[in-house]
């Protein structure tokens, strides 16, 4: 199994090392071999090849079963202009790899309640929503146009979505659904938006495939508020790219796990691209404070999704939670009376309940 | 001074009959005279005349000094074709009137710190964030397509900002800092789209003019988390129309007082729509249980934005307090302990403490 490994900027580097260590030990205990080729994207790409992207890095992604990626960006590249910027990585890798399917999972560790900004009342038993987001369309990808009009300029972008593209999108989540609690909220603005209108008509229509899955649709506003009034309410959501950006940043800060949250990119085949949801934090990178555990639950979601590895997938997840469980604690997550370790220790910890 | 009164649907009757009480209470009492002239709009106008905004309602509103509107809407009118629906009063309106800047403030009551779905130790002393959505432009008002394509349609939606549609909501917005704590936070996603670069580079020129604002530029996905994370780090939040749309559904639940909020939307002259967040709550429609202090608060907007009256806007608003403080609720607020009364006796009681 051939995983290309995309280190990135900050903390990146240290948390996938981690995580490639967790992948070897899974390695070890059943029999399975992976094999690592370390691509650089983002801003360490920016500085020695003069692109986030180059096409040497997206090309061996493309040869690869699976990606995994630490972080990109920071402070660092932030004035350059758009085009060279350390996230046209992760949109070009999207795109180029063709992963339309960003799932992401908002979890309350329930080790983590405290952590929540939530009142008690209302997190209840715990947050599990997961939010998948269309990934290679909409308004991130649809033409723009920048030109002088009196008095200044005018500027332009098109959020386009096509029956096709709807089409697949709502299946994964139908799909995810299925696993989950059979329940989807499909997100839209269709009192204003065309696209809107026509998400709702073809998720319909595919929903006649999922005669098990309730169905229900709400506006983003509506959603953005019942995320924080009852988020419990809430299983799958399925949503544009645009909104899922919006919705699943929202969905995450409730779990107040922001370092723990892992996340899949999948496309039509089994290549996945798999990445923490976390940023590069450079205020602490390369000082093995990091919480490496969003990480190394991506590559619990890399071993499901891209390698049908559920058991072993299982078994990361419950060393993680074993781990927590213990009293372990990194910077991000530390609490008074918990023990606070490093990068390395948690994941020697990991590996040791492995 | 000539008010346009648009009762609308469900519970807008009634809160908008006491905001009227409450306006001629004060006119009694300062020797200023209110006249009213009621409006059909929303569903009630199209079951009476076919449509949701009649344009003899928008003529009578562009002659008028102030428009309050109840709240318009309701499940009867759900499975009309767009255009006819409800909400497209609200937006007739909006471009009707020019209304390009909608102020939505976010404020916890200390009185009901209780209902916030936030733990105390985020919100600390309170919360009172100025969102100022603009309001006629961006992907509500841009082109929109539907066509055949192989396989189904393809929509588009298009998001449209000029320069000085910019201009003019970033001077609102550093105006309204100006009055506040004199902190802007603008909010974009000049990381993706070529309208928000465009947004951005408009705001930090419009700075210039204000140079006691403290100015901060915040992606909007990083912005629903941090209004979770830390809301008290905001002032003025300003953003495009899509995003304010979600953002002040958001910073609004982060309260807990739906019910009490009440909103401005103004344009270059004095004339401005005022109307509550909440919208027809036909469960509760007619039953003398709905809360009139969002729109008597939105009164109070009225007198300060349309007719100068920044007295007489306290008056109101000290007067409500002053209510909440005696512990009388409506049922959408109510906590054990204290006093329930309906919407008429809430009414009797703002006009007592006048
Ligand atoms: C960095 C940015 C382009 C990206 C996005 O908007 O998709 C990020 O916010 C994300 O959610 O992965
Ligand atoms: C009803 C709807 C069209 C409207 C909007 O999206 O502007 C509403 O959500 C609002 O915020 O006033």
């Amino acid at each position: 199994m051939k995983i290309a490994l995309i280190p990135g900027d900050g903390i990146g580097p240290e948390v996938t090392y981690e995580s490639r260590r967790v992948l070897n030990a899974i390695g070890e205990k059943f029999g399975h071999s992976f094999s690592f080729t370390e691509v650089p994207a983002g801003g360490n790409a920016i500085d020695s090849f003069g692109h986030p992207l180059p096409q040497e890095s997206l090309d061996e992604c493309k040869k690869s079963d699976a990606v995994l990626l630490g972080a990109v960006g920071g402070p660092k590249w932030d004035d350059l202009p758009g085009e060279l910027r350390p996230e046209q990585a992760l949109l070009g890798l999207r795109k180029g790899l063709g992963v339309f399917a960003n799932l992401r999972p908002a979890v309350l560790f329930s080790q983590l309640k405290g952590a929540s900004a939530l009142k008690e009342e209302i997190i209840g038993d715990g947050i599990d929503i997961l939010v998948v987001r269309e990934l290679t369309g909409g308004i991130y990808f649809g033409p723009k146009t920048l030109k002088e009009v009196p008095g200044g300029y005018e500027a332009t972008d098109t959020e386009v979505y096509n029956t096709g593209e709807i089409k697949r999108i709502a299946r994964v989540a139908f799909n995810a659904a299925m696993k989950r609690n059979k329940r989807l909220c499909s997100v839209d603005k269709a009192n204003i938006l065309e696209s809107s209108r026509l998400w709702r008509k073809v998720v319909i229509e595919v929903a006649k495939e999922y005669p098990e899955v309730e169905l229900s649709h709400m506006y983003v506003d509506n959603c953005a508020m019942q995320l924080i009034r009852y988020p419990r309410q809430f299983d799958v959501i399925v949503t544009s790219n645009m909104f899922g950006d919006i919705l699943s940043d929202e969905a995450s800060m409730l779990t107040g796990s922001l370092g723990m949250l892992p996340s899949a990119s999948l496309g039509s085949s089994t290549l996945g691209l798999y990445e923490p949801i976390h940023g590069t934090a450079p205020d602490i990178a390369g000082q093995n404070k990091a919480n490496p555990l969003a990480s190394i639950l991506s590559t619990a979601m890399m071993l499901r999704y891209s390698f049908n590895l559920e058991k072993e997938a299982q078994l990361i997840e419950d060393a993680v939670r074993g781990v927590l469980e213990d009293g372990y604690r990194t910077g991000d997550i530390m609490e008074t009376g918990k023990k606070l370790v490093g990068t390395k220790e948690m994941g020697d910890l990991v590996i040791a309940k492995l």
